[in-house]
């Protein structure tokens, strides 16, 4: 006999038949959305907006593709996806689209009502604070990028990706970002907690799986360091480090620890993992220099910049960035005929210390092959070097960049981009 | 005889079945999901990231509530949605949580290649713009605050929300958001266009349904506005006008036109419908003001703000944002105790003229009852006033702004938070 259908099991075989007909609905952690119904209810745009659905603009990286170069291998892989700064403006870079390098660990999913900052260690009063306490105290917004030590390397895995012709700007410097950071200078917190005598040091830790770890001078603690909760107006995004994040402007990105919950000061370095392991810098006689913190001055044109193709003959604006860890940048040339000659470009203001800086040179294209480059000079009057001025202060040739298997980090010579005949626009770093 | 399912058959129950269990998937503007895959793929959040799912600061407001003053009534529908001021931090809104007005549209669904601006009229040579062709040229990023002319207004739709003492910040004030704009000076287009002799006003178009359209004076033109691609460093988003908005600084935000296509150069303001039937300031006479644009020296504290609750007595930072069409705020005195003193608040930079500006001022909660206020100044001198000295300037009783039923705009009065004993907070605003 055939069975009337009753309601129950007519929801049953209708749920069933739903999760086929919309076919895998499944996250990227792998959490099916027939259970996370939230995930699949529609958007209320007028609550909280999204971008248009033309725009495209995308963070690229892989997950995990980073050799391991210590030996016995990392018990997790490393992922790092780029920032597309051939499509920015202006000097911030959107939250959504932040660069992120990450030792092997997706976000956590932290409670903000849960999650809490200790600071103990050679201290008068060892405090607690919750992001509610943290939110009561004088806050402060700053604009500052973060790079990785990584960023526009010649060689090692992401000199991979900068060595071909057909890399573009988020190839090859896109391990920087630049935002507003709101928060708390670490210094208050220090002052409240009374930093002992004999203190030097300090340790930052997250609260990922791998607990990051990173030893960083009290110095600079004291001086700019900063516990933030917000990036460009509100809460950092997971992968920036939600809700806290330490921020070290100007210094190497691994210092600017995500998820960060305790801060220990004590009176030496505590050569964490990344101390050791990784992020030191190659010397010349092969050892390691283990703590460099400082990112140099650096620019890049964004546009015209590789993968770009221009519309003929006529003009353009090139347009790009310069930042670097010394302060303020004081001056960008840009130079349109292979180097033979350099113009001062317009400084586009704002001009924050230790942020992207927007330059902007008038352009007319004679539609002949030529090649633009920028170089910065920063506060300090550091100027950005070239290749071969890279290779001289290093004592090697240039190719030795090519052929070496070790990152060099802190690699900032300038990034020349080759305009063809045809409009299209490739890279031409050369060693 | 039953009959075997068929797999066509079984797919179009699956379908049906689907779109039932699922419930009432239809995107805001009624499109049913099942049809636009599209938008319940899973995220890839390493491309491009979203908050944390503990995140809900959101928009607040209503499709069409706002009554239409007009007779005959509106053919459309007005609606507002205001921006969290009460979670703001630093001086920039979030793109996803700017405020919206608008007169009766959904944003169109505008493919930016397709996507043209005509520059005509009493110019030389009437010009037409890609969005290619604008990137092409130097480009200028500037933080600016929009604001719509019946922000705060004590009456009217939006007055009605802001009378109440349960009205929070978001209520009161949440219809002014401040953002990194980038775009083209506007000067620069029409330099290039030729403006002729004797032109002294423009009509901008937007390219929605309704056709939105303003008169502008030729001199704002020339002096600080600007054809604007970007907000906070990537596309404007939809409902701000995406691909192209047109950015009068300082002034109401009504003459930003949204989804901008056309600016026409001519020698007389066109009376446009929201030039007459709306927008118009009263006067004392009972007749209108037609073109008021600029809007005055304005401020409000944050936090703590209405709706929130204190955690007893002890130290807080009073923070707050001030901002004028007039350039930018010189002086924030901050009121602690229903305005019998006044101390001037620390201005956290930046500081930009036409732009939000945040302030905050140290303040140790004694526990007891009090008001909290801030007052503005900006670089042309004018004060941020009193309710009573807006009614004295009106020379109306103050209860005035209670009973008409007319939107009072450009209203800037002061605004007060009382802290009651139990830490909580409310609207003290008293007419």
């Amino acid at each position: 006999m055939e069975k009337k259908p009753n309601r129950r099991r007519f929801l049953k075989d209708g749920a069933l038949l739903a999760s086929m007909a919309v076919g895998s609905l499944q996250t990227a952690s792998g959490k099916n959305l027939e259970a996370e119904s939230e995930e699949i209810r529609p958007k209320d745009l007028h609550a909280y907006g999204e971008r248009s659905r033309f725009e495209s603009s995308k963070r690229t990286g892989a997950l995990g593709t980073w050799p391991q170069p210590t030996s016995p291998p990392d018990y997790h892989k490393d992922f790092g996806f780029r920032t597309p700064l051939q499509d920015s403006v202006g000097i911030v870079t959107p939250v959504s689209l932040h660069y992120i390098v990450s030792h092997g660990y997706e976000p956590p999913d932290i409670d903000p009502r849960e999650h809490q900052l200790l600071i103990h260690g050679m201290v008068d009063r060892p405090l607690i604070f919750t992001l509610e306490d943290l939110r009561r105290l004088p806050s402060m917004t700053r604009t500052y990028f973060v790079e990785c030590n990584g960023n526009s390397a010649p060689t090692g895995p992401t000199g991979a990706i900068r060595r071909g012709p057909s890399a573009n700007a988020q190839d090859t410097h896109g391990l920087t970002s630049s935002s507003l950071w709101t928060g708390v200078p670490l210094s208050l917190l220090f002052k409240q907690a009374g930093v002992r005598q004999g203190a030097s040091w300090i340790v930052a830790e997250g609260a990922e799986k791998g607990k990051h770890s990173k030893s960083l001078p009290l110095e600079k603690a004291l001086d700019d360091m900063l516990v933030v909760y917000a990036q460009n107006g509100e809460a950092i995004q997971p992968e920036q480090g939600y809700p806290l994040r330490l921020l070290a402007p100007g210094w190497e990105g691994i210092n600017n620890v995500k998820w960060l919950r305790r801060i220990k000061v004590v009176d030496k370095p505590y050569m964490a993992m990344r101390e050791t392991s990784k992020y030191p810098s190659l010397r010349l006689d092969g050892k390691a220099r283990w703590f460099q913190f400082q990112m140099g001055p650096k620019s890049v044109i964004t546009r015209p910049s590789g993968g770009q193709k221009l519309d003929g003959p006529g003009f353009y604006e090139i347009s790009g960035l310069a930042w670097s860890g010394g302060g303020s940048i004081r001056n960008i040339e840009v130079s349109t005929d292979g180097g033979r000659s350099w113009k001062d470009a317009e400084i586009q203001g704002p001009v924050h210390r230790k942020s992207h800086t927007r330059f902007g040179l008038a352009w007319e294209w004679d539609g002949q092959e030529t090649v633009l480059q920028s170089r910065c000079t920063d506060e300090t009057g550091e100027v950005q070097p070239s290749v071969a001025e890279v290779a001289a202060f290093w004592r090697v040739q240039p190719d030795f960049f090519q052929k070496t298997e070790t990152v060099v980090g802190h690699f900032n010579a300038i990034q020349p981009w080759k305009v063809n005949r045809d409009g299209s626009v490739e890279n031409a770093i050369a060693f």
